[in-house]
């Protein structure tokens, strides 16, 4: 039935398709098919976080494929866990979709969910699916700290080095080219459609003693707002720090505007932000992008801010 | 504010309005405002499942107040957890909703998740707001094992006694009721909106060696034929050890059937089914409503099925 519907296999005949497509890991001790997942949580604790991704809102249907749609619900929960220290071990999926969904959308959203979860050995232990006008796509990811302490948002000290890891803007250029529907920019809709998290270098920058962490889902100056408030500081953001991308300028003559915009203000790259302290020796991948100071509030030094981020609801 | 909507304070505003309602137990590290949570697993093991629930699929808005939505979808999580022999410690929540849904809508589901969460212990630890046209709710219960094996549905062995906890067939009496339109019969109504799972006789079971269980949310039948399936086992329902509940008789005469029909395919009232080995003495709650056999499926005695439970989709 190639183009059987969930309708046409019931709920229990589309949950058995979309699990013979998950692997497992040594960390789940009972994944799928019984009343909840066990997962090993060898720490003695777990760290978890939840996003939910609505059809229209979050991911256009005539712009991503459900394989994408998936690669992005988990990537977004996965560098949650990242930035507090810790490394993704299981996640968790709730499908709300209408009964003429294709049994191919949901096997190739799970497909996404597992092949993004794999990137850091976590593995689908569970789900649920139920019937809606739209599609709603819930996730939540488990992760263990290893014996870390967790990197909150509220240790940032005055003298910290604010360093980024990951790219910053491609999400918001690739957005604003889809948008404007003029030819793309493949890499940047790319970049926005499945987004690439440094899910490493956020157990790295723990281990580096950061002292505050936060991923970049709302937009650089919102989550830098987040740390600052937080920790009861000041963030001065150095734009000459960022590297000119040639990508982000082109997009920004197509669509109108600053590259600077992009980086500054665009969510969903799901980079990693963080401070650490002075004399701290960056592993590859992190750049050091402003200064912590005594007082509140984020600056940037060099370019003049035109948004705040994104505010659902707004 | 009285009636202000999630568009009037916009994201974070909700966040903080919601955050304030909820609590927190010894059992949390770093609760909501971060990006993500950290919650205690001493057991070196953590459960974990998640439930959907949808406007005018799970819950009506004329019917429910929004109090109940977050009884009934803490419930549902919670009542997973206790039938793998767990104590529930975080739920995590996804709201999706529309910007013009009342502020007090999102605070009032709060404090019934919060409520039904206390019921065992456990709160809300995480969550994420966005942006649909029908109101979408997602719930992650996490729980403990406390040192005992998870109960599973594939472990049931002929000569087992069939044991149930819990109420079944209320919540069906009670949707069917609110369906006809009639007068109500209040307790039924009210076991639909905000079931009543018995959360402790979960772990209880499990300490007396129960070698399934299963939340019964689908139905009986439904349910129990998951654990015949997954143990490999025959189930045979003694109808007549189930005591007559006039009110469901009451129930059954106003909207037309059988009361039998209400426990036997009725979901939603989260008791839990498990199988024991003989000679174990049932504690107070726990009834024996049949026995285990070698062979397949699900038998009623001294009554004929009418349906087999809730299928999404179908």
């Amino acid at each position: 039935m190639p183009d059987a519907t969930a309708r046409d296999v019931g709920e229990f005949g589309l949950i058995a398709r979309v699990v013979e497509r998950l692997g497992t890991s040594p960390s789940v001790l009972l994944g799928p098919g019984d009343d909840a997942a066990v997962v090993l949580a060898p720490d003695g604790r777990v760290v978890a976080t939840t996003d939910v991704l609505v059809e229209d809102v979050h991911f256009r249907l005539d712009w991503s494929t459900p394989y994408e749609v998936g690669r992005k619900a988990a990537a977004a929960n996965l560098a949650d866990v990242a930035a507090m220290g810790a490394v993704g071990t299981a996640l968790l999926v709730g499908l709300a979709a209408p009964p003429d969904l294709p049994v191919s959308w949901a096997t190739d959203l799970a497909d996404g969910l597992r092949d993004e979860a794999a990137l850091v050995g976590a593995v689908v232990v569970g789900g649920d699916t139920v019937t809606s006008e739209r599609i709603v796509v819930s996730v939540t990811a488990l992760g263990d700290l290893g014996g870390r302490a967790p990197v909150t948002r509220a240790g940032a000290q005055p003298g910290d080095r604010v360093v980024l890891a990951g790219r910053l803007g491609w999400s918001a250029a690739g957005y604003a080219l889809l948008r404007h529907g003029g030819v793309p920019i493949e890499v940047l809709v790319q970049a926005h459609l499945t987004p690439t998290p440094p899910y490493d270098l956020g157990p790295a920058l723990a281990d580096l003693g950061a002292t505050s962490m936060c991923d970049v889902s709302d937009g650089l100056l919102a989550d830098l707002g987040h740390i600052a408030r937080a920790s009861g500081v000041h963030v001065d953001v150095e734009s000459r720090r960022f590297v000119r991308e040639p990508l982000l300028g082109r997009a920004a003559r197509v669509v109108g505007g600053h590259p600077l915009d992009f980086v500054m203000t665009g969510g969903e790259d799901h980079a990693l932000v963080a401070t650490v302290p002075p004399g701290v020796l960056l592993p590859e991948g992190v750049a050091r992008i402003g200064i912590v100071k005594a007082g509140s509030g984020v600056r940037v030094i060099g370019w003049k801010p035109t948004g705040v981020g994104w505010d659902h609801f707004a």
